[in-house]
C-alpha cells in the first residue's frame, strides 16, 4: 500500500475510534437506543469505508505487482484472497 | 434499554474502539493490507453484534410499552424506526 | 401480513424473478462480468426491500397482537425471530 | 469469464429465479412472515455467492489480461471497477 493510502487509513481509524468513545458516551448518558444504533451504523459505514480505501491501494500495488511477475503461485495467491474479501463482505 | 444490555453494549464498544486502535497499529506496522482488511471486518461485525444486543432491548422495553399504550402516533412511530433500522441494514 | 402488504410482496418478487431470468441472459450473451455483477446487486437489493415491506407488515399486524395479547410466551416469540431477521440482515 | 464459470453462474441463477417464484407461492398460501423473510435472505445469499463466482473468474481473466498489458488506462479501468464492486457490497 502506498504511503498516502496508509495515512488516509490510519487518520479514519482514529476517527472511527473516536466515534466508537463517543457511542460509549451516548449509552452512559442514556440515549435513545434508535439513536445509538444509527450512531453505530454510521460507524460500521465509515470502517466500511477504510477498507475499500485499503483494497484500492493493495490492487494497485500488491495484486497488480504479482499480477505482472512470474510466479504462478503468487498470481493465485493475491486473486484467492480478492475473492475472499468480497465474499466476507457481500454475504447478507 | 435494561442496565444489564447498556452496560453489555458499552463494554463490547469500548472492546470495539480497542480493536479499532489495534488495527491502527498494525498500519503503522505497514502489516499486509489483506490482514488489515480481515480486521476492519471483525470490527464490523462486533459493531453489528452491538446493534442487535441494543435492538433486542430496545424491542423489549421502549417498543413493547409504546405498542400496550394508548397512543397510536407513538405505535407507529416505534414501528417504523424499526423498519428504518431494518432498512438501513439489509441495503447490499 | 395484511392483503396490499402480500400483493405488493407477490408483484416485487415476480418482477425480481424476471430480473434474474434476464440477467441469465446476459451471461449467454457472454456479457461484460461487472455489468453482470451490477445487475446481481440490483437484485439483491430489490429483494432486500421486498423483506423491509414485509417485516413492515409483520409489525404491524402480528407483532403487534402477540404484544398486545396476554400470553407471554408468543411475545417472546415474535420479539426473538425480529432479533434473528436482523442478525442474519446486519452480518457484514 | 470461462466457459465453466459462467455455466455454473446460470445454473445458480435459474436455481434463484425458482427459489424466488417458490416465495411467491408462498406469499399466495399466506405463508407466516418471518419464514417468507429467511427465504428471500436465503436468495440474497444465493446471488451473493454467484457474484463471488463471477468476479472470482473475471479476476483470472479480464483483470489478469488488463494488467499484464501495456494499456495504463485499461489497469486503471479494470481495478476501479473492482473497487466500485466491493464498495457497493460494503456499505451497510
Amino acid at each position: 500500500m502506498d504511503q498516502q493510502a496508509r495515512l488516509d487509513a490510519i487518520h479514519r481509524l482514529k476517527s472511527v475510534a473516536g466515534h466508537v468513545n463517543g457511542i460509549v458516551r451516548m449509552l452512559e448518558d442514556d440515549r435513545y437506543c434508535i439513536d445509538v444504533i444509527k450512531q453505530i451504523q454510521a460507524a460500521q459505514t465509515a470502517l466500511a469505508r477504510v477498507s475499500e480505501g485499503i483494497l484500492d491501494a493493495h490492487l494497485r500495488t500488491c495484486v497488480t505487482t504479482a499480477i505482472q511477475g512470474a510466479e504462478t503461485a503468487e498470481r493465485e495467491r493475491v486473486l484467492t484472497e480478492i475473492t475472499e474479501v468480497f465474499r466476507h463482505t457481500a454475504r447478507p
